[in-house]
């Protein structure tokens, strides 16, 4: 499938590599290709800058926004929370119509220092607000509550984990459930579909709490389960 | 132990009458003992009103918020989030003074209907609220992210799952953590001890979505496991 990405950070190379690993044809979106390409500094988390990346992910393609998101089928956000809604504006709107934009993004705010906040949350979340800037995308927020390293390999975790999906379409979900399975390796029993895409917040929300295990644990290779029991005897 | 739960809603009623098993001596609080003993109606999941539970409970003893928190070594908040900090105040500031205050509220907002919304989140919580108002107590956040039949059954969901704690004092956690395990028989391996009391806010936060899950499976009978890898190779 023609798929775009919407960022060039370590959770766009790493989703975005295995999914052309699994034969998709991915064209990454940035600002500006020639300022990402001349960047040479690791990200907050080490990771490599994209041209390093690039080199060994030869099949990959970079080039703007709006490139990205017209070359797409299927789009996916994988920007910053807090630049996400001007990224996409960027992308063009028109862009998106009708098509399925995943949102991966999380609307966590550092400008007061760690631990961040949401910038958004509540009675609202970056999901929607992305819904409502684009009506004619069909949005199904996933992906959001795990490292970039457990979305492309759940094994990283042992035992039963979920992954989280949300958003209006049905349809939308049920490609999107199939690309997480077949793409990135999620059974299709660890797929928690929660409703529609006002619980993108339930999803955001679980941020916090992600954090600080994060701190506590000191590495990022731990996931959320729901574990469920049999309805109570009436 | 001499035990005060200021409630007598049906978390206060599952946990107490757990407690008092264990061979506690568990005085409940309410804002009006007449009023509160008068009762006839079933609350919103269909429990039975105080005076019915007494009937089956007969070593337990309902005084006033003040009584009940002047008679508990260790106390338990299971009043509504939403006049938690009201009756907590009824209940005497001065009565809780050095002792451990168990707080299992979450602030949920029903004012605008279903699903509730959080009075509070994000940069601040109950928890929080609850420590800065009596802060000569050792507020300890815990059991809020379950239903209360799971609080006092952990075998009700199959599997490991996860129960969070949250609060300043470390020998106050710990000895939470004992009544947990021995009192309401929670293994001491799920326990998940997630730092300070700034982190009521990720456990209060994770309602969202279990308000969510309970409504598309129908029943309370799950609970949140933390799933965790091994720390990746360097």
């Amino acid at each position: 499938m023609k798929l775009g990405i919407i960022g060039t950070g370590s959770v766009a190379q790493l989703v975005g590599a295995k999914l052309i690993l699994a034969g998709h044809d991915v064209v990454f979106g940035t600002r500006d290709v020639e300022a990402t390409l001349k960047r040479t500094d690791t990200d907050a988390f080490g990771n490599a800058p994209f041209r390093v990346w690039l080199k060994s992910n030869a099949d990959a393609k970079l080039s703007t926004f709006e490139a990205a998101a017209a070359h797409g089928e299927m789009i996916l956000n994988a920007t910053g929370g807090m630049v996400s809604l001007q990224a996409l504006e960027l992308a063009g709107v028109e862009n998106f119509a009708g098509k399925i934009l995943i949102d991966v993004a999380n609307p966590l705010d550092f400008s007061a220092g760690f631990p961040p906040s949401l910038s958004v949350c509540n009675t609202d979340s970056l999901g929607e607000q992305i819904q409502r800037a684009i009506p004619d995308a069909k949005v199904v927020k996933t992906l959001n509550t795990m490292s970039a390293h457990v979305m492309v390999d759940p094994t990283l975790v042992p035992g039963a984990h979920n992954i989280f999906v949300a958003g209006n379409d049905a349809e939308a979900k049920a490609k999107v459930s199939k690309l997480l399975s077949e793409g990135l390796g999620w059974s299709p029993e660890s797929i928690l579909d929660l409703g529609d895409i006002t619980m993108a917040r339930g999803t955001e929300m679980l941020l916090p709490i992600w954090v600080r295990l994060f701190g506590s644990f000191g590495h990022p290779n731990f996931n959320f389960h729901v574990a469920k029991g049999e309805a109570p005897k009436p």
